[in-house]
C-alpha cells in the first residue's frame, strides 16, 4: 500500500502550504514557540487546515528526520477549487450531478462513497477540509483507485458550497430522515447534487436549512439507519435509475 | 464491544459442537495426536465446521486454561436451520424476501449488509458454513445490532438453499455483471431471493447456474464494481422500491 507522504521542518511546511500542496493534516509540537513556529500556526487557521497538538514523542516516533515540533501528511491525490470544478462540469454536462459529504469521518466509508461515484457517473465530490476524514492510502485502496478519477473539491464550510452551486442553477437534495418526503417523490431529472450527512450525527441542522429539497429512504424494522456508504449508494442509483427513463 | 466466547479442552468442544452451539472457528494444534483428538477432527469434518490447524503457542496465547490443542470460538448470536426458517417465513409473509451470501468474507461488509437486511425487512439471510466472514462482535457492531434481529441460517452449500427455495416457490435472483439484464428488468414483486457474491470473485459459476435470473447494477466509469454492501443496498432497495408500487 501507498504511503502517505510526510513533509516535517517549520520552514518546509510554510512552503508546502503556501504553494497549495494538499494537506490532509499538520502534526504540531504541544508547548513549541518561536516567531516561525507562530507564523505556521497562523497560517495554518487562516487557510483552514486540519491541525492536531502532539507530544514530542508521537513527532519522534513519525520521522527520524529533524522535524522542529510540525510534520505535515500530504495527500496522495491533489483537490480541485470548488468553482474551477463546477464551472467547468456546468460548461461540458447537461445534467450535472455532485455529492455533498458533511463531515464523513470514516476512511472505509468515505472510500466507498468515492467508488460508488465514480460507478455512477457523479462529476465532482465536495468535502469540507476540517473534520472529514481525510484522503489516505486506506481511502485510495476501499475506492479501488476512485479517487484518482472523480474530481473532489475542498471547502471550508459544506454550507458555502450549497450556496455556490444553488447560484449555478444546481438544485441541492439532502439524504436525511427528518422528512416525510420519500426519494421517490424527488424528481434528480434536472442538474443536481446531494447531501450525506456524517456517520453518527447525520446532516448538521445549519446545512440543512440550506437545501431545497430533503428525501429519505424508506424504512423497515427497527434499527432505521443505514451504514452512510450503503445509503449514499442507494441514493445515486435512483438519480441513474430516474434519469434512465425518458 | 463483546468479547468473542470461547470453549476449549477436547471434550468440551466435542460437546459444544454434538449439542448444536454455533461455532465459528475450531483452533486445532498441529501435529497433535490421540483417540479423542482424532474423533473432534471427524466430528468437525461430518458437521462442515471451520477449523484451521495452527501452532501450540498461538492456542497457549489465546487462552491461560488447559486447552489439550483444542479452542472453539462461539458465535455471540445462534443461527437458525433453513428449513425451519424457510417454512416458518412463507407461512406468515405474503411477499417473502431472503437473502443469500456466496462467501461474503469481509466482517465489515457483513456486517452492514445484514443492517441493511434488516432496514428493508429481509426476512432471512442464508451463509455458507464455510469460508463466511464469520459473526464476530466486530459484525454485530457494524451491523448497529441487526445480526441479533434478522434471523441467519447456515448451509453447507449455498447451491442446496437455493435449490430448496426454488422447491419452495421462491424465484433465486443473482445479483451479477454477467448478464444483459438490468436490475430494473426484473420483477421482484413475488416471493423471491437474492444472491450477493464474494468481494473478490463475485458468485461461484456452479451457483450462477443454479439461479433463475440474473440481474446487473448499470455502470459508468470505468471500476465497474461497487462494494457489495453497497450493491446489496441498491438491490434490497429496488425490491422494495417495486413492492410499493400497486
Amino acid at each position: 500500500m501507498q504511503k502517505t507522504e510526510k513533509i516535517y521542518g517549520i520552514r518546509a511546511v510554510i512552503e508546502a502550504i503556501n504553494s497549495d500542496k494538499a494537506i490532509d493534516k499538520v502534526y504540531l509540537q504541544k508547548g513549541s514557540r518561536g516567531d516561525l513556529y507562530k507564523e505556521l500556526e497562523i497560517l495554518t487557521r487562516k487557510k483552514g487546515i486540519n491541525t492536531v497538538y502532539v507530544p514530542v514523542e508521537k513527532l519522534n516516533r513519525s520521522t527520524k528526520g529533524n522535524h522542529q515540533g510540525v510534520i505535515a501528511h500530504i495527500s496522495p491525490i491533489s483537490f480541485f477549487e470548488l468553482e474551477e470544478l463546477v464551472e467547468r462540469v456546468i460548461a461540458t454536462k447537461e445534467q450535472p450531478l455532485f455529492l455533498l459529504l458533511d463531515q464523513i469521518s470514516d476512511v472505509r466509508n468515505f472510500g466507498a462513497i468515492i467508488r460508488t461515484a465514480e460507478c455512477t457517473g457523479v462529476d465532482g465530490i465536495i468535502i469540507p477540509k476540517k473534520g472529514a476524514a481525510p484522503v489516505t492510502s486506506d481511502t485510495i485502496k476501499t475506492s479501488a483507485g476512485a479517487a484518482f478519477k472523480v474530481p473532489i473539491a475542498r471547502v471550508n464550510h459544506i454550507k458555502d458550497a450549497i450556496f455556490y452551486l444553488q447560484a449555478s442553477g444546481i438544485k441541492v437534495v439532502a439524504a436525511t430522515e427528518k422528512t416525510e418526503k420519500s426519494i421517490y417523490e424527488v424528481s434528480f431529472k434536472k442538474p443536481c447534487s446531494l447531501v450525506m450527512g456524517s456517520e453518527g450525527l447525520g446532516i448538521s441542522p445549519s446545512t440543512l436549512k440550506a437545501v431545497d429539497e430533503k428525501a429519505k429512504l424508506p424504512m423497515m424494522g427497527e434499527i432505521g439507519s443505514l451504514n452512510v456508504s450503503v445509503a449514499c449508494g442507494v441514493f445515486l442509483y435512483e438519480v441513474l435509475r430516474q434519469r434512465s427513463l425518458s
